[in-house]
Order: C-alpha cells, then sequence, then structure tokens
C-alpha cells in the first residue's frame, strides 16, 4: 500500500451557511427545534430568509468544515462535494482552496443552486439549521475522483449525506473503493434527527463492518443503539467498529477502540458564542491524530483542542493558528 | 414642509463585503497602501480573490452601513443604491430590509454582477479594501424615487458613488431635490484618495452651497483644504457649510456649526478588531442625533459610540444593540 498523499478526504455537502441572530420566542413561534437540522425546500427557504435578521455568509457544510480543521491543523485535506456554478458556488470553492484544502469535484448546472443553510443563533450560543440542499442534492458517483479515495489515508464521510439518494450512492461507491485500497473509512451519525431518519441504514453499513471510525455524540449514540444511557449504548455500539467516539459538549469525550478506552475532558474556553461546527473540528483533530499514529488520548486531545476554537467565535471553519494551540499534540 | 417619514436616506454603492485577515508582508507584495480603498476591474478581482484567505461575506457599502447604523439606533433609515439580480444582490437587500431599513430601489440587469469589496485585514485591525463596483456604477438617477428624498428629513451621500459617471449625476439630482423640499444634505469625502480624485467636484459643490452637513476624517479635511494641518483646514473648509463633522479616530471628533463648536473624546474599547465601518456608523449617530434635534456635543457623542461598537467585531454592521448603548443620548 503506497504512502498516503492527504491524510483525510471528506465528503459531504457543499453548503454556505447563512448566519443570524434570532430569539428563543422566534424559534418557538417558527415551530423549531433548538439545536436541530432539518432540511427544507426552495420556497421554505425563501420565507423563512425573508424573516431572519441581517446575516453573514461563511462556507460550512459539515464535512467541509472537517477539512478545514485538518488544513488548519497543518494536515493534507481533500474535499469531495457539488456545488452548481453560482455566486455561492465559487464562493465555496475559493474558502476551501484558499484553505489549502483539495477540491476538484467540478461544479454542475443541476437546476438548483448551491445549498445554503440558515443557521439562526440564539444568545445561548446554539444554533438550529434550516438546510435548503439545491445542488448537493446531486452529488453522482461519477463525480467521484477514486484515484484521490486511494491516496487518502483516511476517507471521512457526513450522515448528512444519506439524506439524499444520489449521494448515498457516491458514498456507498466511495467507501467501497477505499477498503479495497486498504484505507481507513470514518464516518459521522451527524444529529440525532439524521439517525432518526437512517438507522436501519446506518446499522447496515456498521454490521456490514464497512466502517472504522464512527463518530457520534451522546444523543446519537443512544439513538442508534436505542437506549437512553450512554455507558449501553456505547456498549452496543463500540464492538461493530474499530473506533468508537462519542463527543459530550463541556463533558469531554470518549474513544474506545476494541480493549482500550480514553476520556479527555473538554478545552477550557473563555466565552461560547456560537457551537456551529464544533463536531466536524473534533473529528478535524482526531482523524489527522489518527492519520499521524497519535494514541487515542492524543488524537481526542486534538480534537478537543480544534472544537475549543470553533465554538469561541461565529462560523463554523478556524480562524485561529490551531497548529500552534495544538502544539506538542502534533509533534 | 410636511414632518420626515425617514430621519435619514442614504445613498451609496451597494456592496457586499468579502473580508479576509491578511498579513503585511502580503499587502505589500500585492502593492496595496494599508487603509485605503482602490477600485478593481472584474479581472482583478478574480486574481485577488484567488490569493486571499478564506473569507466572511456581510453586506457593506459606505452608505448601506450608515442606513444600518441609523435603523440599529432605532432610527428611520433609508437606502437608495443599484445591485444586481444575483445572489450577492438578494443577499444584499435581504440584510438592508432585515435590519428595517426601506430599499426600493429595484434590482437591475445590466450586465455586471453586484458590487463586492475585497477587504483585506491585518493584525492591527486596519482594513484595506479593492472594490470591484459592478452593478453599483450603473445606478440611473431614473432609479430615485424623489418623493422618498422629499420626504426624508437628512439626505446623506457617499464621496465614493462621485467615482463612477452615472450615479453622480443621480447623486446632483437627488441633492436638487432634497434642497427644494426644504431637506439637509449631508455628504461624506469617504476616502483621501477620493478626495485625491475629485478635489476639483468636492469643492462646487461645497461652494455651491449644496452640503449642509460635511463628514470628514483628518486626512481627508486636510486633502480638501490642501493644507497639511488640522486646524487649517477646519478654518477653511467649516465656512463652506452649515455643519463640518471631522472624525479622528481614538483622538474623538470635533465638529463646527457656525461660532458654535464641540470637541468629543472616542469612546472606549475593549478590543480593537476591525476598523471597517469607523466613519460610517460615526455618521449614523451623528445624523440622527441631528434629525432628531439633539445638540452638536450629543450628537458627535452618538457617532462616538456607533463607531466604538462596530471596530470591536469584524464587519461594518452593528451587531449589539446601539439604542441600548446610546441610552439617554437619544431619550
Amino acid at each position: 500500500m503506497p504512502d498516503p498523499r492527504l491524510d483525510v478526504l471528506c465528503i459531504g455537502n457543499a453548503i454556505v451557511d447563512v448566519i443570524a441572530d434570532a430569539t428563543d420566542a422566534f424559534l418557538a413561534q417558527e415551530g423549531q427545534v433548538k439545536g436541530a437540522m432539518r432540511l427544507i425546500d426552495g420556497d421554505e427557504a425563501e420565507r423563512l430568509y425573508a424573516h431572519m435578521a441581517p446575516a453573514r455568509q461563511v462556507s460550512g457544510g459539515s464535512a467541509g468544515n472537517t477539512a478545514a480543521g485538518v488544513a488548519a491543523l497543518g494536515g493534507r485535506a481533500g474535499f469531495i462535494g457539488q456545488v452548481a456554478p453560482d455566486q455561492l458556488g465559487e464562493f465555496y470553492r475559493h474558502d476551501l482552496t484558499a484553505a489549502g484544502i483539495e477540491f476538484i469535484t467540478p461544479a454542475s448546472d443541476v437546476g438548483a443552486p448551491t445549498a445554503r443553510s440558515m443557521i439562526l443563533v440564539t444568545p445561548d450560543g446554539h444554533r438550529t439549521m434550516n438546510t435548503f440542499l439545491g445542488a448537493a442534492q446531486h452529488l453522482p458517483k461519477q463525480a467521484l475522483d477514486e484515484q484521490q479515495i486511494r491516496d487518502s489515508a483516511i476517507l471521512y464521510l457526513e450522515g448528512y449525506l444519506w439524506d439524499p439518494e444520489t449521494p448515498r450512492y457516491a458514498m456507498v461507491r466511495a467507501i467501497e473503493v477505499a477498503r479495497q485500497a486498504g484505507r481507513k473509512v470514518a464516518f459521522t451519525l451527524s444529529d440525532m434527527f439524521c439517525v432518526g431518519r437512517h438507522r436501519e441504514g446506518f446499522n447496515q453499513l456498521l454490521d456490514g463492518g464497512r466502517i472504522d471510525i464512527l463518530f457520534a455524540n451522546q444523543a446519537e449514540v443512544e439513538a442508534l443503539a436505542g437506549v437512553a444511557h450512554l455507558e449501553s449504548a456505547v456498549a452496543a455500539v463500540a464492538p461493530k467498529v474499530e473506533t468508537l467516539v462519542v463527543t459530550r459538549s463541556e463533558d469531554g469525550a470518549l474513544a474506545v477502540r476494541g480493549p482500550e478506552r480514553a476520556d479527555v475532558p473538554a478545552e477550557p474556553i473563555r466565552e461560547l458564542v456560537d457551537t456551529t461546527g464544533a463536531g466536524d473540528l473534533f473529528a478535524a483533530g482526531f482523524l489527522l491524530g489518527i492519520a499521524r499514529g497519535k494514541s487515542l488520548e492524543q488524537s481526542l486531545r486534538l480534537g478537543a483542542v480544534a472544537a475549543a476554537e470553533v465554538i469561541q467565535h461565529y462560523g463554523a471553519r478556524p480562524e485561529a493558528d490551531l497548529r500552534a494551540l495544538a502544539g506538542d499534540l502534533l509533534a
């Protein structure tokens, strides 16, 4: 097996985040569930946008954020996702490329604009997402560069991609290619509602032994296992993968790999501003640690450092020098 | 003269800011003058963008920022400017409308996209702007709603609009309409390079008695007067207008109105993040004060409060509750 050219190759929805402040009353009036991601169509996107406060636009998407985190830590990252040939798509491509991420999936004029997620940030720093998938839901498996997949130490996929049918086939094909090349496959359950929508499909993936590294937060792993108890859920899910990582917000994170287990606390922060991207950046740190041969505990700590940085400002991509923050952990 | 429906109606370039961090070395390598605004064409915009760091997009434009400041202070604000029927134009319109600003200038398909300004923010918090005017330079005088102008206590215009020829005619017409209706006309010199480009035209406007309230920073008023000395420049320019306002960054601001003069210090800040919008927000506070019959000193202090808020975060539009920050000043 040749040395990998990339550390982590991420596949996900290419989404521009449209971030605005909102009150709890506004969420209630809109019938939105705080902290959740819901999929909306173009009409609903327009209606909601008309009621939203002035917004800032930053590139996002769970897997895209993870790729940005890997790059900010000094890793070699790639991204696969579908944008349209429009202003938002150009913006998305610029931000990945400028961050040093390899992004070669061509734009495609499928009659839908580049995806956007309207993110409502409440005064408690939590974000509630309304995603119009647009072009992202049309990522065809033909858009995969299979050599790029074979060249990457870890292929990382987001559960959100399971929602629309076309990218689901692309994901399944990408997993096949990575496994045949002897590479690691990592997967995030994305959110508990996503698990609710696709529990059966996700369990088939896991039971088929196609996932090496699984990321979940507490709610997601409990939803997957069908038990409202962390340790029971961990015990049920861990045997299905080589490595299970569970993030627990301010309670830290844990990882189980066969008989091995590590627990780390959350990194201290000065101020919680916006939790968008916390899980994505945790995955970035952990995956780069693993790709670089670090221990389970070191990899978790890398994840915690990257997550702590991103929740202290608006937006889901790192702004500070993550490599410096990681210090000895990546030396 | 009927009571005005709007406090301040702003005319300016409708520009989306594309903001990224940059090093001093990058500015030097690009041959850019720190703190300046330069106009670039579409090709140069693409070239520069390809070399810029990942960016955030927020609505900007000097006069648009001022309108947002007036609205955030609880004033009734309007905006006139030209966007294209594209994603950036929709974003721009949303942000003004969501801030409660009346923006009824229709989008126009003039073959150029909505304007964008690539703003490079150096570690010292200063911003260097590269503006591609696109659709904004095609604002025709036919796009003015003359009743809206007659309905506004103050018409506020940015010097930047003098750069392209078409909006210049629109500005001149707007000034005529405002004066005929007995409204106040306010004008900002925008930046010292803008003064350099249009010193003669600006002096004609002033000598013709068409400007009631003039905004300038120290460099601009000195450039206009042609003397490198603040008090001499103030003495030369003040007689040409009813009210002259000069902002001096951390040294505060002053205003001269006939025999009357007021000086105020800058408001204290915790941290300088990004000076973009400081002058625009100063103008917002001052103009709303004047529109509401406040004293020269109170109006200057309102300007200082609004400017202090905007330089403590990225972006040129207020994020905090300016009305609360203004407190008794607007009571």
